[in-house]
């Protein structure tokens, strides 16, 4: 049993790795920290915890975290969340970041996007862009992961197998992606107020949503080439869930079937993401609360466009979930410990 | 034609009256106040209003309201509008007040209530409760409207027939009202943020809501005898629209039909109340975006208890409608005028 | 490891059930059947299974239940599942049914109730009612669980403390109840079509639910009196929950916090029922998809009736939670075994 | 006063007749016809009517509508409404048809998408598509309309300015559309089974919907050329409202002030599209419940994409309301008459 600590406990992304975390095999929340209800237990700001855990919330530096902890959670802030990574690193902690801090390898990127300088540029090349179905050697031996984004998620794994095998006509890809409330955080704002958020779609950050970098970052990497996305978030009357739909053209033909063939192939060994069986769907609905990543491909014949589907959950495999997948291969778990929950 | 004015345009209630006023044949809009927009245009805010008003927002004292202008909704905060209504009544403005600030008769229930010492007692006399199916006679002629609040203006006309009739046991009567979320208002708050407001339903302010002494003054006004009555409001997870279920007992034994003849009867001369034909219900989807108050009877065989159920939309007869009908009486135009829309 | 069945498996009480019996440590779903998806598997039917179980759905007689199964949960429709439930006990199967067909003791009450003769009558009286907290000795034995009805075990162990120790004024209950869409069941119909349903709300089956009678059978013999309820029904646009808002009066004055301090007591071994601290009141959002059932209450002390507000998912400890409950009891195993879900 | 009859008056686009036809100050609707209402009041089917119209239900066959009509819109299913055209154009009635029969050119095309013979190919050639904002002088003579499809008709008024301009790679076309749930029509279905339907998001028939020859059509003509999209139609959690997100390659270099002005000035004689002001973004809650097409464009300067953002309710603009346009064009009402909602 490990022993962990969560810093930013109250936010949606907080809550959700207290649920997981409450509900893992191997591991013990001993510390879940929050600057303004200090003194409070979980369950009076998120009575849902009521009976399930008596620990109390604390305002707590960093530096104060107890070195008895194995592993610590960073839900804060971006740019308060890079300072505490810091000084958490430096003290020996393992640290598993869910901010956009640790993700942009390149600082000044970080700073044209994010409105920041970033404080601490000096981590970015250690740190380890959390995902585990690509690079899950990394993960195991990290110090410090950069949990990836929620839309980069459900992209990045949508597009891996065909950038890995050179298979995309770099200058076509489109992403129109779709995204529950809960992606905006817990802050009260306007649109997100019941009666301007129901009943209604939109798009927002039309072509300047700062997880545009990352998912540029990422797939050029995967692609070893430099390229660039036309990346559309949308605003979805739902909590949770993202389902992005993806635009791109081949470098040469390929059937539906050899496609479906080469992504059972490349994910045979990865239990968290799910190739459907043609011509099932992803919809958000089956991966609500759980940690799957659903895709599908279809070939438009008429048009030669190659559409690919990836619905996940945003606070789970975007967020909390995949956070617990990254602790469970760093700890030598198995990575499906404490990830099993079906959606509903 | 007539010239309007509303005064604390941008919240739900003042957008409803400014959609309302925009279709009404006789009526014109020629100011709009905004105490955080001053100088936007009601499309810059509210952009549904593109193309269909060019009218700017201002920033206005009461005091400067023209004297061009025939009628001036108040639609401000409880508190400020009597400040308002006071200046503007002064002035021989004809004065309809959405706030609940001249609702109730007697000062110290308000400020028990409202924890606020009313501003202008003594114009609670003469202001008139602008419910007109009950007071009809002394709306038309009022300079001063009290427009009902939501919860009660289904609650009362659910009533009234009952109560002018001396048919109620006046100690049975609970309430249990169910809102939709606009009528907390448009200000995002931490319970109405939709991810917390959605697929959720919760009582709220049980035994202290401040609509109770409002429905018991009009109760008891109606019944000629102080009554009191257990009223719990209810949050439900869609915009528009209040189901009040509302239970008592009978002072004598009466038919389902008897008692469906006397409420045929009694809003035979009112427009906006339909006596559903049993066994239909009232459904809030059937009035919204309407002025009208659907109401059915059942009679539990079983126990003996009347169960009445009203619906109504919370911002039309619940607040603009209502106030666009009182305005209607106040000017001599059809009571119908500019308030013909079907629910959808 | 004990063998489960699951009769009736693509409902959604067979699909929770599913959901639950897959996540318990103790038990294996060794069989799933289905009247209309045969040979197929469960994840063709519902997605969310792909990839977590591989069993396959099958038709099949009751009388053909292979006899190495340990528990049989009947999720059939009424009438059918009181056949299934004769054959299968009789065979000497443990049996925990989900139908309404063994709740009511008395088979006229059925009939009238349900629209049809009781097919085996002989066998109401083994039954065991499946409420665990008022019954925790009778369900260890049972042979025959009748599983509660989603709206009665919220209203049940909101009142029992009261009855059990004769503290109300039995002709005075009323029971407001609000229910989520998936109550209704899984068979498209009018009223559960989207666009008819969400922006709504409505009471149904008002002095007629078909739940009446099994409230009141088992408030009565809390009582040992026979009491009638007014029990109004309503249906609230999202998935999941029941708020059951209760209205009654007491025989003699007691302060909140003495109601408060017999609850806390009078459920203190019951890990599934949360007496909230006051203020707070249950919402239903903070026992989705968990077991637990939430209760307050509140004195209103300018009317003297005491309000009883009580929270459940219609589909866990409504249903399937509490037939795992329940067979957690039967079997031995931990009272919390493969329930310990944190709403979400 | 020119007399309607609506064919087909209680699914959501005869319904939404319904209540605009009351609405309209130079239209009486006489008939309604209902294969499986005959008899009922409309109100008896739908209650938002009560009190606002005693027109019977009549089942009636086209060839019995009565001369004295003066137009008749067609709102029956793909097929039947082919035939019933067919009889009333041939009769002199000047027809409005609101189902796809008459918007296909080719018949062959219409077989492969419908999977039907068209009965009347022969009346494809004079029938005129009614989109006004293209083809208004069509319209006002027209004896029978083929009224636009919901999707088509928000893409088509999306791309029509730079189509006739000659400004788009043909080749570059792709559409993500998003629709609320009432464009799947009334007949409930399990995809629209209100929990499987809310809190869920996904795409439905890819690469084939029956709109996709619609669309091609119509841009193909604009462009003088033919041209094929990749077209994926979504579905939203909500009941009124599509917004298509459309992306596509400009010929040459535009700014995108040049691009606002380019489309105010083509639609500035159209008074129910309304170019937004940049940087605001069209969504649907802005058009639900009225006649509008909301437009927005963004250069997405990094890729080069131009990305179109187009918001209608499908039930007006993309279907009703629009009919009612036509009707106003052809007997020479105010293009606007009856068409002043502002969206709530």
């Amino acid at each position: 049993m490990i022993k962990a600590a969560v810093l930013g406990a109250t936010g949606y992304t907080g809550i959700e790795l207290i649920r997981l975390i409450n509900a893992h095999p191997d591991v013990s929340l001993v510390l879940a920290t929050s600057e303004s209800h200090d003194g409070k237990k979980i369950s009076d700001v998120h009575p849902q915890f009521y009976d399930q855990t008596v620990l109390i919330l604390e305002k707590m530096e960093p530096g104060q975290v107890p070195s008895t902890i194995d592993v610590v959670f960073c839900a804060l802030p971006h740019g308060s969340s890079a300072e505490a990574g810091a000084v958490l690193h430096k003290k020996g902690f393992r640290v598993i970041d869910l901010s956009a801090d640790f993700r942009l390898k390149n600082p000044a990127v970080y700073s044209q996007w994010y409105n920041l300088d970033h404080p601490h540029p000096e981590l970015l090349e250690c740190s380890v862009y959390g995902l585990p179905e690509l690079y899950k050697e990394q993960v195991k031996n990290a110090g410090l992961i950069a949990n990836p984004g929620c839309y980069p998620t459900g992209i990045i794994l949508a597009l891996a197998p065909l950038l890995k095998n050179n298979m995309i006509d770099l200058k076509s890809i489109i992403i129109d992606a779709k995204s529950g409330v809960s992606g905006a955080g817990r802050a009260p704002k306007q649109p997100f107020h019941f009666p301007e958020c129901t009943e209604n779609f939109k798009a927002y950050r039309v072509a300047s949503h700062q997880h545009t970098p990352e998912i540029e970052q990422e797939l050029s990497r995967l692609a070893e080439n430099q390229l660039k996305v036309t990346f559309t978030p949308h605003l979805v009357p739902m909590i949770r869930g993202i389902l992005s739909t993806i635009y791109l053209k081949l470098n040469k033909e390929q059937s539906e079937s050899e496609l479906n063939n080469l992504y059972l192939d490349f994910y045979g060994g990865s239990p968290f993401v799910r190739i459907l069986k043609p011509p099932a769907l992803p919809e958000t609905r089956f991966v609500r609360g759980s940690n799957y990543c659903d895709l599908a491909l279809k070939l438009d014949s008429r048009t030669g466009q190659l559409i690919i589907f990836s619905a996940i959950d945003n606070l789970v495999k975007g967020a909390a979930g995949q956070a617990v997948q990254n602790m469970n291969l760093m700890f030598g778990f198995s990575e499906t410990a404490g990830l099993g929950q079906t959606a509903h």
